[in-house]
């Protein structure tokens, strides 16, 4: 089928090189001329214009949006502008399931069906398929059923859940109609806030086996810095790419995170040059104000997402707070990094 | 080679069965004979007791133990009196790492070398491997590397990581020397530490899926029960059965727990008859202890095992704090589950 | 000065009868006309209608509105239709500081001021006085300074914070004007986030020693649940209550919220009765949700509120979750409470 | 009664003064003889070696000694062996709990008493009086109750909780004798974990209230970091001293530690020159490893003890291991400190 794709980075790119590849028309519109001809040299049509965009689809028009959540609403209504009664919008990228609602509500009253499209798979997609978590109404969801085919991952050598019988369920495709208008990022926003709390038991543990020698540094004792107890139960000097690499077999913790954990450790054992500033984008944050709301208990999500916060110093304030409040109630002094107090009995009051 | 297992349980009479398939002569031993039995019709030697299973090893000996962690101890103390310099003891159960450290120091004494091996695999161990965590000295580890070459999975069909060439090294096969005693347990913990992170953070995520149509169940105002905001935006309702089989596909967090998670809710898609109290075994616990020893934040493997307390009401007396702490200041009462109190101008002053 | 107050709840009567006692006059109005009449029996003006309310203010009418949240809008709105140019709306309730933000935008439209004020005080506000965190424009503010200084609690016997000097600012006397319209709702949001994490430090500490005496009751080892480590550090028999007493006295932790911890353990040492189901008000949500929106770390608020959502069971399917889990991958079954299985040598894998 | 004091550091001298200042004999030792010199000019009995401040001490002998925990068992053998049977040492210090429990078996054998107390009050004792948590037999806490009364605070001006009537009971009086040799070291751990987790609880909240004008700041939009949510309801300047002040009247975090936040902010209000790097003494250590032993769920104490760990950039490795993650599954760039991707097509897929 034919299908109309704004936004060629790389993913919007991968996603109509993999649909072309499986015999799919593709119309393809960039606000960038080179993005557009480099697909039209692998067979896409190309689009200099929104209108131009348009034009060239046939009705029902199914437009594809993969862009920054921030201004696909603004390209949404550009291009509702130019569509007409029983066209299709998708938003395949990352926008707030709350703005899929109000969008839904608002292009249905033009005749206009919005379809909101999590995506998950990051650069393997092209060659792996995309793991796809829809939202829309029936009618939408039904007619772009086979792009959705070719761009989910399909069986593949995926083992099939013990149970399931009979004919492969979409789901066991890659893809999955979640609901409606909304329901495909809400799946996705749940999924992203998975990832943080997978990635940092990951980044917990490691950094405890990375620590396991910390009974070989031990020095002094100080009434300020706890002294480490009984040092004679951690003097481990562990590889942690070795580590990382042997759970990949046969382990309860065999994970696509780790499989990637495993090849960065690999190419950079000790991260050198990685300041450790943990960026995150907004599904992370959407799922734990989710949870809030619905009363949902997420002390795990949350506390992924809020030590990538602190990994960005966002803690700063709060930490300076506890060291002024240290000072007032025992004359405490802040140490230097990595420094210790002598020990003495003029500090045996420094207990808090 | 020559292995001697004590304790017939499901993983040790797996693993037994595992090195027998693969040529290894097994000498076996249970406190309960019909254990015993069940191995030496596969081919097993059977042994009728301590004495009589020492007896039947050749030197250097090579014993392994898999029981509970509770009795380890003692058996290897009562085995240990049986053997001689140069004897191999392997405790592959779930000790902790400390007593490993300890009995390694005074069998030692003996000539005897002490190996901790850390395994994960499950019931799926038979088949596929288990994962196998090493700690011992070299000369110990070297002689019983058939034996765990033949207990892991083997490179099996997992990706090679990038940047990996030439012969595949001990853990691109499952299996690795982590350090000295005890550093096999100490990653097995670490590990184990890990998987609760990773189970909360996918047992939270799926709450939030559960609960998302929680808009459309939303009622009374009341200045004790927070109203949901927006109850337009939870109005979905998720199948979360489905959602698990299509991350399964493409998606960065598939794994093999997400694997189990499919397979559990389709064979039982609303859990009816679990009660959810989730135990713990001790390798969470000193996960969260030697992060506490090390300084190591680890902020999410010890919600995830606050969680499992708090599954048990373990949480109770702090709760009920709580509420005797609100109806001393605000002559707040207490709600009976699922109940909201009507809403009233009486009821501005109940806001903590 | 005059003021009229809307909603005659213990809050609201008590603010009347506190502004009375220092010969402010009130009018006062609540849809229970009981409530309007125990207060014209102490001295008030009653009104019979909000006509009749308004009617009876002189202007600049200050109108005080003291109802519960989810209802303070529309009341709002309902009195604004008969105010006029330099009138006050106070919302002194529990609104949250973003309905402050629009209402007050809305207002202004009509000229009619908006001050937002988070009290805090509880049942004791009469007699103490209570906090007031003011949000809205100077010229509002202003006016209603005598009011202020009234509710408040004044100096009283509270030390002067060192540095101070000179006259009294507001905060000493416990009002200050925090900013804009929403901004004290905004900092009584952020002081009730504060107060959750604040009875959740105590209350999860006093669990730990209502538990010290664990080691007394450790029975069996098991490799479901862990067995208690080094219970003969375990045999205290702590008396919560005495020592919720003792370290009113002294200690760095006495304030207020462990007077009131004291006092609920004195009266009900062992809390027989409570249920332990702990609501929550907004606030402590919507301080988790800022946090999120500000990317400002919050762990422990975040898990003082997820507390209370569990103290209710909403972690119920995330626990039915882990228990599936752990079915799946190690035969493990489900404890009844309080149970534990029989230590043996099957049950060596059982470990996750 | 008479009383010798070892270590004579800021809370041991505090404590000598203290006991003269209400007429009992002290005689004093520290290894720094102008430590002792000092005392003895304010007419304590000095001594210059251990012998001679045993020789100086009328049976049986109460020895306090006052110095870091790190050092306190050696000092306490060195001492015992002078003494004799019926004498009592007293650790004043903060020692773990679990010392105590040892240390107290091992003088039982020589017949000496062992009582260990846990003092809480800063620099604010010598006036103030310390809270005393005390542990050890009937017998020796007996013999000691008159130094206990004199540095305890008293009944002071605390207002008596209700429902206490009658003589005042120690607890009332400052001091509580907790249980057997260790229960007081182990109520005060427990009063340190609640000390940390309501400083966090301030220090978050207090953070929260410091960036409540991120919205005014907001710039570009990224699919890197994630764009504030409707900044316009972060556009609040809060001054935090005088919130803290604020607070200290009539709210019900009214609280010691609020006053010394009100004061540390009063003298710096952006709190400049303070790093941040937060220590931690052992007791919020041994809380949270006694929760874990005990099954208790303490996530609040231990957020609150990781985010120290966190200030100290003790989670590095950590979120070096995420930042590793993103960049393989994503192609995710580090961002340096504040700066921000421009946004573009070609970023709709950094979404993890």
């Amino acid at each position: 089928m034919q299908l109309g794709m704004i936004g060629l980075g790389r993913m919007g790119a991968n996603i109509v090189r993999r649909l072309m590849r499986d015999g799919h028309d593709c119309v393809a519109f960039d606000n960038n001329p080179d993005s557009v001809k480099a697909l039209v040299d692998e067979g896409a049509t190309g689009a200099d214009s929104l209108q131009d965009f348009v034009s060239k689809l046939s009705t029902p028009r199914v437009v594809w949006v993969m862009i920054p959540a921030g201004i696909t609403g603004q390209v949404v209504d550009q291009v509702a502008e130019l569509l007409e009664d029983g066209d299709i919008v998708i938003d395949g990228g990352n926008s707030n399931y709350r703005d899929d609602v109000r969008r839904a509500r608002k292009l249905k009253e033009q005749g206009i069906h919005y379809v909101d499209i999590g995506t998950s798979g990051g650069v393997f997609g092209l060659e792996r398929g995309y793991c796809l978590m829809v939202g829309g109404d029936d009618y939408a969801v039904g007619i772009i059923d086979p792009v959705l085919q070719t761009i989910a991952p399909g069986a593949g050598e995926v083992e099939r859940t013990p149970g399931r019988t009979g004919d492969l369920a979409p789901e066991e495709k890659g893809y999955l109609h979640c609901g409606p208008s909304g329901a495909g990022h809400f799946v996705k926003m749940v999924h992203n806030g998975i990832e943080y709390g997978v990635m940092a038991a990951f980044a917990e543990g490691l950094n405890v086996l990375h620590n396991a020698d910390a009974g070989t540094k031990q020095a002094e004792h100080s009434a300020e810095v706890a002294p480490m107890e009984e040092p004679e139960y951690y003097q481990f000097d562990i590889d942690t790419a070795k580590v990382a690499e042997v759970w990949r077999r046969g382990s309860v913790i065999s994970s696509w995170l780790l499989d990637l954990t495993a090849a960065a450790l690999q190419q950079n054992p000790n991260l050198d040059g990685l300041a450790g500033r943990v960026s995150d984008s907004g599904e992370g944050r959407w799922t734990v104000k989710a949870a809030v709301d619905l009363g949902v208990p997420a002390p795990v999500l949350a506390a992924s997402l809020f030590e990538r916060f602190a990994s960005r110093d966002e803690d700063h304030f709060a930490n300076q707070v506890l060291s002024a409040m240290r000072q007032q109630f025992g004359g405490h002094k802040e140490l230097p990094a990595g420094d210790s107090l002598e020990a003495g009995g003029e500090k045996a009051d420094h207990n808090n």
